[in-house]
């Protein structure tokens, strides 16, 4: 019988949202009439924006004629998509980023589960803690860890505590590492990363000799107008970083599924020997040979974000949400909770009540307001005694389970 | 600098088809007036099938409305295409497989490149020459192979020949394998594979511990009844089989995106300790990691492939393709060729004239006639004095080159 990859083996069993539908639906079952209201999965509920909708069927009917259909597009993303991403998302803000530096695909989600694919299997990994499980599991995965602790910590693994002790910045590592995963806005915190802090990050990396992989996927969110989207903002990052950015929660494409990736020419890894490779040159290499491009349909849609209309309606989205993060961030503090995020950021994260554990507090607010959020343990062990609440909810859905909450949860 | 995976550098410097759009660019730059016929690369030129236009255009309806917008769906695909998958590609043959044993996928290049990782890194992987590169690529970069010799042949690798002195039907492995790729209806030979043929691997893998990753996503053009179009078609094939199906030769898709893999619950692997793992556990971690599912818009248009219209549609445009497979394989038989394949499979598989190399012909079709196809030694030594046609160009084009070819080309 072939041999199977074990590094699999050492995965937890069980992925953090699938023990979420698990104990959602037990609690249903047992309480029929309870209208269990979800904050919890980061997913949108308004729909795609009207100029998106267009574009969607203009598309559709260009695949209806033998003169406008379209079969293999390019693997990195159509330029029109990618020359439209270099000018809005970069271009505007004084970055200069080339098409080609810009690979278009299905997902951050699958960009940040690959990525770790160019780099060598022997790479030392740099975690924040609590994070976005991808980042972990993929290494996972290619084999770059131990077995996890009964804490969760798998060994050789660099974990970065965010905390409210510490603002919810990671301090440096404490040992050599060669990747270092970074998302900000933060999921599931919510914390932003300034200027100053994110410049000393990539001076680290340059002196270190570390990549940084770079999650802005919730860029669209910040409000402060002193915090960079991007980190290539900074300078000296086109050395060192890749960036990752989504239109799933800027336009409403969790299931529209297109993203994009930037990987400028000067980002470089070695050889054993010695040997500089451009890291450009093998995430194309990874791009062509194993996915084969975004729908030319979808990608059409996404390029309708960046017209006057699509604009306007994706920050009508934005706003949207915004509000939501605002109601429940003040409907909780009303309720007696501690609450950082949600400023910059749809996740609000609250601080449990003294000796309430993430889980625990899961089963209280489930049981007693009939609100399902994530526990901020899922996310790994400084998640301990946080819980993340989304601002991604309809308003009276969002209206509705603050006053619940606020009502009806015990002290 | 962080160290990059070292087995990328070990793939030849450049893919194929960048190599032939390299050379079509140079002879159009010499001959602006030349009027190139590309029948190398195989992608189609029929639009979508009216049925596929309608469902697309209803998806993008639903995604503008609150009520019927669709954020992330289920990784593996949503039931309503996974189990129309079941009853008419399966079921419909007498095959019982269940929806959770079929992965919706944006493309078999993506699967049959990513399946690999869930096998162990020291798999002894077995591939036919010629071959489709995404299966020798996704393994080199995984490290499963030595460098490459002169011919292209990498070390590790157990290849199987295919010519026209075995039929194009690929001895056993002279030397225990994990990991066997198997492609009927074949890209490129256009060979197929007898039922009993078939049978013979499947007792193999069973006799030998090896599992069968077969690639099944020409099955449409198979004419012949005697062929199966699934190897789950044959007794012992759910034990040891992983079957790659696609949309993109079927219904137009190429540019649209959507695939499937079916692995099923009785395949198996084992750890180093000797236990047992289901692959389709293993396929579903790997899917439900990296990977947000086909966008809704996407499995909606693929869904309506499977309506009374939808199959109809299909079927006309598998007997459009098909007949100009007929009609290049009788032009270049009438212009004194030996022509393989292009009975079963829309690839037309040519011996190049004694003494002419693959891509001799190729410059030399290219020169005389205008017409692009592509050099069989690109698909691996044993293609070397082959040469691909393929039946996806428009009528007016497929019959022009063919009356090119017979008329100009020198003898």
């Amino acid at each position: 019988m072939a041999r199977i990859n074990e590094h699999y083996l050492k995965l937890k069993s069980s992925y953090l949202f699938v023990e979420i539908a698990r104990r959602v639906k037990a609690f249903q079952d047992a309480h029929p009439s309870a209208k269990i209201i979800r904050l919890g999965i980061g997913d949108v509920t308004r729909p795609l924006p009207p100029a998106v909708i267009r574009a969607l069927h203009e598309a559709v009917d260009e695949m209806a004629r033998p003169e406008t259909f379209r079969g293999y597009g390019p693997e990195p993303g159509y330029e029109f998509l990618t020359e439209l991403i270099a000018k809005h998302d970069y271009g505007a803000r004084g970055v200069s980023i080339a098409p080609d530096e810009i690979f278009v695909s299905d997902g951050a989600k699958s960009d940040s589960g690959n990525i770790q694919e160019i780099f060598a299997a022997e790479s030392l990994v740099a975690l924040t803690d609590p994070v976005y499980p991808v980042y972990v599991d993929s290494n996972v995965m290619a084999g770059r860890s131990g077995p996890a602790d009964e804490a969760g910590r798998y060994g050789r693994f660099v974990y970065l505590p965010c905390t409210a002790d510490n603002g919810f910045m990671p301090a440096f590592p404490d040992a050599p590492v060669d990747l270092i995963y970074l998302c900000y806005p933060n999921n599931p915190t919510g914390a932003v990363m300034t200027r100053t802090t994110l410049k000393r990050w990539v001076d680290y990396a340059r002196q270190r000799g570390a990549v940084l992989l770079y999650d802005a996927a919730y860029e669209a969110y910040i409000r402060d107008p002193q915090i960079p989207h991007s980190i290539f903002e900074v300078e000296g990052a086109r050395e060192v970083a890749i960036e990752f950015r989504s239109f799933s929660k800027t336009a409403g494409f969790t299931g529209t599924r297109c993203a994009f990736t930037v990987v400028p020419k000067e980002a470089a890894g070695r050889t054993a020997a010695g040997e500089t490779v451009e890291l450009n040159r093998l995430w194309l290499r990874r791009q062509s040979t194993k996915f084969n491009g975004v729908p030319y349909i979808i990608q059409r849609g996404a390029a309708a974000i960046y017209t006057e209309a699509g604009q306007r309606e994706v920050r009508g989205l934005i706003d949207f949400y915004m509000e939501n993060a605002r109601i429940i961030r003040e409907g909780m503090e009303a309720a007696g909770l501690t609450v950082h995020g949600a400023r910059n950021a749809p996740y609000i994260w609250l601080r449990t009540p003294p000796g309430v554990s993430s889980w625990d507090f899961f089963d209280k607010l489930l049981g007693e307001a009939h609100v399902v959020g994530t526990p901020g343990s899922g996310f790994g062990p400084s998640g301990e005694g946080y819980f993340r609440l989304t601002a991604f909810g309809d308003r009276a859905q969002t209206e509705e389970a603050v006053a619940r909450i606020k009502n009806r949860l015990s002290r």
